[in-house]
């Protein structure tokens, strides 16, 4: 799926490899592969260290080529969060997908059509009901349907917890049609855990919930072979990760503003952009304003919860400095405001200026665009970063 | 741009014509046409007895076939967010597109290439600095580019005071260019007046502010012959528009929660809803989970200022009927959470059950999608709606 992007050429020429930061029309996705390749290697290692593998989640980049510079060529375990993502990767080369949003039993003709084209496909799910949707929709294809039981740790979304029989019952339901695989655990108060060490507990009580939980399955005479736990931030500050078999993280590849101010990733690592264009100024305000509201950015407020908020994002030049003390502060569709933190004066950036505004969540911005425009920081520094290519992002459901 | 879906049949046929709500796998967004019909007639008929024309905003749906119910087969005036919707609505036969964002200098090129088509494209601005470089394009080009200046009555976005010299000064560099064709108001205000009283005084401010604009112009011996004004709830407040020559309005044709609270329009009149399926339940928690994230309703949540906060949205049975008392409150990126307002019990929704989503903001819902699914509500009244058609959304920049 790499493509010409929408309006490549709008003052240069027709070939990509042509064109810089200064060439689309704005508002656009700019992926930065050298950061995104350091972000992917500190995680890979990580991981590697604690003896598990990883499966990364492709919800945050929904990319092709992205998955490749995790896999290489070499398709390997992956994450999706919609089966759109699963049959486009499928498509791509990858055979062992985890779709680990739980399952709608009217999703399952597509979960079973994958099978049949002997994608391994793992469904997820934390009830009854879905476990006998699931067994019967495997007894009538004649396929066993992989499924993981969704274990929840800290009360943030989905998932049966340790204290319920259903765990177990869903277990004995899934076993009747060949279908159980193991337990999933995801730790969503790690996002709002804003210190390592809070983390690290995070980590390791996810760990402890999803072990305990297999074993509760073996204990009842079930099998649990997979033992699937991970967010970024507990995969990330994990230390020991004894009974765990596969760890997911997806954000890590991009990072974001949400994730530097929990201290995962420094603001340096942020591996997505959006270029935008200065067109105004309101001095009386003190407002500079552009071309990128919330259609380029999303809606997303994820740091104003946070210690440090950073409106709607941080503020750097065309190369990726950060101009101190600018950010994002307001949005409207196609309007994006930048003001001064503590209404100091404005830095001087005429109209037809081109900045990059860091996103603070990377998910919901790269949501907002069509693909990535490819840069590679720190090649020979021109003023202004060649585009490489164009990367197409899988979209709907 | 009448499509199939994307997975228009996952249960039953291979004609659009044969589904009902029921069947495509969710989430996603349905347009009630019914609804839309009486939102486009209730401006339309306002506004004529105004003795103004409206010039409606295509940035909230970005259809062809929702501007037809506009305009019919007769391709009226139109205000577009992007030179993308500009350039989709000029191949599907306007001709009087006015893009109402100030006009970043490199996307100058595009604009021409469009009035060389016989498109009369009109851009807007708000600074000395693109004034020249439209009059020097437009030079360049041996064309004209009908410009309006962006005049502030408010303090909510962009555009020039009537106290600066600037705008006087803007009107003469473009009129070295033929290119000056009247001044353009938004009254961003309106969105935070709450009652009918100050939505009327909001539109009789932006009224006046764009007639005052337009007489300095005239006074100082330029032409101005477009008095543009307009919001949605300034567009049906105004009760006086004289002086004015054309009215814009865009979210009025979908309507949304923030709308409903500000009194603009009843919650019965949203045109737009998101199906969702419920995956889960956690009683412990009063949760009903489904799978509609913030990827299907943005992250939007605009009615959070407003008197009564919406969460994320009000939930309708897939017939539309409220279900009293539960809402949508809170969100990751593809689960959706509902709850009851007060804690009280949550009404039997078991796993698979389908429930229809009102949204917040409708530009922000609408545009987390491919397209809409077209039912039209009170059409013989089954329990759940046929899909006409599936209309596609133009997207990008």
């Amino acid at each position: 799926m790499t493509t010409q992007p929408p309006h490549p050429t709008a003052s240069t020429s027709d070939n990509v490899s042509q064109l810089s930061l200064s060439d689309p029309d704005t508002p656009f996705a700019v992926l930065d592969t050298t950061k995104a390749k350091r972000n992917i290697a500190r995680l890979a290692d990580h991981v590697d260290k604690l003896g598990v593998s990883l499966r990364p989640h492709l919800k945050t980049t929904k990319s092709l080529e992205v998955a490749s510079l995790i896999h290489g060529d070499e398709p390997g375990p992956i994450t999706v969060s919609t089966l759109a993502e699963a049959e486009a990767f499928a498509d791509g080369g990858y055979t062992d997908i985890l779709y680990a949003v739980g399952i709608d039993p009217h999703k399952l003709p597509r979960v079973i059509a994958l099978l049949r084209r002997g994608i391994t496909l793992t469904v997820l799910l934390d009830s009854t009901e879905q476990a006998r949707a699931v067994r019967d929709a495997a007894a009538s294809a004649h396929t066993p349907i992989p499924t993981l039981i969704e274990v929840d740790c800290d009360g943030h979304r989905g998932g049966v917890t340790l204290q319920e029989p259903a765990l177990v019952e869903i277990g004995r339901i899934l076993t009747e049609a060949s279908s159980l695989r193991g337990v999933l655990v995801h730790a969503g108060e790690s996002y709002f855990a804003t210190t390592s060490a809070a983390q690290r507990k995070a980590a390791g009580h996810e760990r402890d919930v999803a072990v305990a939980a297999a074993q509760q399955l073996r204990d009842a005479g079930l099998s649990a072979d997979v033992v699937s736990v991970g967010s970024t931030p507990t995969a990330h500050a994990a230390t020991d990760l004894t009974g765990v078999t596969e760890v997911r993280a997806g954000n890590y590849v991009f990072f974001d503003l949400v994730m530097a101010g929990l201290g995962v990733c420094g603001v340096d690592d942020l591996a997505l952009s959006v270029v935008v264009t200065v067109i105004g100024h309101r001095a009386e305000h003190g407002w500079i304003l552009t071309d990128g509201g919330w259609m380029a950015m999303s809606r997303d407020r994820g740091t104003a919860n946070q210690s440090t908020d950073q409106g709607y994002g941080l503020v750097t030049d065309l190369t990726g400095n950060l101009i101190p003390n600018l950010l994002m502060s307001d949005a409207s569709q196609e309007h994006g405001i930048l003001s001064t933190r503590d209404g100091s004066p404005l830095p001087d950036l005429p109209v037809g200026t081109r900045l990059r505004i860091l996103p603070n969540h990377a998910c919901a911005t790269a949501a907002q665009h069509r693909g990535y425009h490819v840069v590679a920081s720190g090649q020979s520094t021109p003023s202004t970063p060649a585009i490489q290519t164009f990367w197409e992002r899988v979209t709907g459901w």
